[in-house]
């Protein structure tokens, strides 16, 4: 590109979460779904008028009833959205006709209490599968909230998606750029439990810059790639995986192919910052594990080993002991199923060189363990291919918390 | 085949284990590996005269020494082999050119203490990586062996194995078939992990049938597919995992294309058992869970959903809180990546229908709970794409206790 000027890019962190960008708003309230009084359980996020939407959702071959309704509704508008309503509490997953149903409600009445068309509306849910949602409940729900729509309720948002998450999750930037400024907000859920069940990602992504919804699914199918996608607390893929954006334009700030990356650049910080918060509040974990795996001869190569080493449990295990235990982070990499030489292959944990030229590097290990002390352990394996290319994966460690909040009985 | 009373074979249960069949001797001692006096740490299973032998080995690219070097003996044979000689304590994995000349040298003693050419000797070891083997005490320990081989020591060698093993495994079968009758020998160890690092298996199977050795390596892989090849206890694959298997032919029993189905009857007998028995010794397990898929368009969709819904820490946690949690069986074959409809699945544990029709029969719960409070739990998931194939995968729960020992400082 010509001019480069346009593609640098100011990214700094502000408050506001969700609607800190301009022509959003939300509201979050307690419709009954949880039974603890006052909790959050729904919440509707708003753009003042119809503004591009994209959405990624979980490849399970089992999807919940708001997956395949917000699907259908993305393709009816091509990518336009005026609302996402979202519940916690009840995923409306394996639920059947009567589950689609309660979903297509759900929209229904979000869209009578906006003033828009029932396709503008886009459906999440988190919470326990096999459970119909209480519809009487949801439906005043939705119609209180609309009436209580506004700005700087961001937070209210991020508490109304939880279900055991042991904290809220929200960012905001602000993106400055030679063209003009605009904002990215966002909040996520991740792997909370429901009494419990299963581990459940949903996130919404905001901005107020002008984005075609085709480079608005571009830009949040790239950004999710090395974010959200990026990330993993026990290798399981829900039901109901979502992860929403809506663009409104009310920056005045117009996104095209010269001023694309100021866009990513935004998305990932804010994209980043939830997806690793994610996994800090990861189910019983302690610590953050970022396995970098550098000189693959690709993308996918890097990726796979980086993931393979991020779900072993024996890995995890260690890690939750600050054990630097090299041989499990190269016996994961050897059955990751990419091929490279292990004779040439370098590790690395918190910086400690511990294994290199097929032979350890033990006298190092204490040193390895004192950083694995830490919350957050960085794993780095150089597979030494000369394909130079890398991949990042966040984990957290397996805990006996995990175990205790998985297996307790739930019937 | 024209005629199949060859083909029928009687498979009974009997003692001896290892040395059961004829023309096998072994010895197990205390060389000095392990810390503790007198625990077994080294075993030699010698044949009488060259036996056929055949030996399956880890996939990962991660190899040991020993695994190395008895591809290659068995190479330079052409599937024939003298004795096995095996250590516990450590697994001499990632230890460089000295790892290679120390399993040499394994091999040169036994073979030295029976009178037998070196290749004739297959090495395999199993305990701590990345450390090397004391050969002043294995070298030494190895001679006393030599001297010390003898029938109906089945059960020494199968402790010798054993690291952290729970309990030692060993089996054996006497085949009946109208050729005449032979005997199969096993012993394994499963997933201990000494101080602990990776788990490693390895299984030693004997028969006094005569078979030819690509007769032997085709019964080996066929048995091992669904025996030794279908448990998972973390879904980790060692550096160190081998099974061997040798033929004496002291049976007078030849084994030809109409009496292999007997012959494999028996090997999957013993071998078998020997898995379970594996996944029963799991560490940290409670409970043996029985995943079986059924009509599935392949074998290998079959078990590829099989292994997804055993290796999930979901599944693995709920089963070892007794709850009867079909939502993580339905989202753990739904993310297998084998296409299939939800809708026509059909979920039952215990017997107990608990999914069909894409809903949920919840009042069936706490029959299904009730019998998840045993020892030995069966998870059944029919698919209904009229394929008509199944596969059955064994794993073991996952337990808080798992995480204690793996989580334990190593250093």
């Amino acid at each position: 590109m010509a001019d480069t000027s346009i593609l640098r890019a100011t990214v700094t962190r502000i408050d506001g979460g969700i609607t800190a960008p301009l022509g959003f708003t939300s509201a979050a309230l307690h419709c009954g779904i949880k039974a603890k009084p006052g909790a959050l359980d729904l919440t509707i996020v708003a753009a003042e008028r119809r503004a591009s939407a994209a959405g990624l959702f979980t490849t399970n071959l089992a999807q919940a009833a708001p997956v395949l309704l917000s699907k259908r509704h993305l393709q009816q508008t091509t990518g336009l959205a005026r609302a996402i309503v979202v519940n916690s509490g009840c995923a409306n997953a394996c639920t059947g006709s009567q589950g689609l149903a309660d979903a297509e409600t759900m929209a229904r009445e979000a869209a009578a209490a906006i003033g828009c068309a029932v396709e503008d509306v886009l459906v999440a849910s988190t919470g326990v599968i096999g459970v119909n949602l209480p519809m009487g409940k949801v439906a005043s729900g939705i119609r209180s909230a609309g009436t209580q729509l506004a700005r700087g309720r961001g937070s209210d948002t991020a508490r109304a998606l939880m279900t055991t998450d042991p904290f809220p999750k929200e960012d905001a930037v602000r993106v400055e750029t030679a063209g003009g400024a605009f904002s990215i907000g966002g909040t996520a859920k991740g792997s909370g439990m429901i009494e419990p069940n299963m581990a459940t990602m949903i996130g919404l992504l905001t901005t107020d810059a002008q984005v075609p919804p085709a480079i608005l699914r571009r830009a949040l199918e790239e950004s999710a790639r090395d974010t959200f996608n990026a990330i993993t607390v026990d290798g399981e893929c829900s039901t109901n995986d979502t992860l929403f954006a809506m663009a409104s334009g009310a920056s005045g700030v117009a996104i095209d192919e010269d001023s694309y990356p100021a866009l990513l650049e935004g998305l990932l910080a804010v994209s980043r910052r939830l997806a690793v918060d994610i996994v800090r509040g990861g189910e019983g974990a302690t610590k953050v594990i970022r396995v970098t795996v550098q000189d693959a001869r690709s993308s996918d190569d890097a990726r796979r080993i980086a993931r393979t080493i991020a779900n072993s449990p024996l890995v995890k295990t260690a890690v939750h002991g600050a054990d630097p235990n090299w041989g499990r982070i190269v016996a994961a990499a050897g059955r990751s199923g990419v091929q490279f030489d292990i004779d040439r292959a370098t590790v690395h944990v918190g910086g400690v060189r511990l294994f290199e030229n097929g032979l350890p590097h033990d006298d190092a290990a204490p040193r390895a363990a004192e950083h694995m002390q830490g919350t957050d352990v960085d794993i780095h394996v150089h597979l030494g291919t000369g394909g130079g290319v890398e991949a990042t994966i966040w984990t957290c460690d397996l805990s006996a918390e995990y175990v205790r909040i998985n297996g307790e009985y739930r019937t």
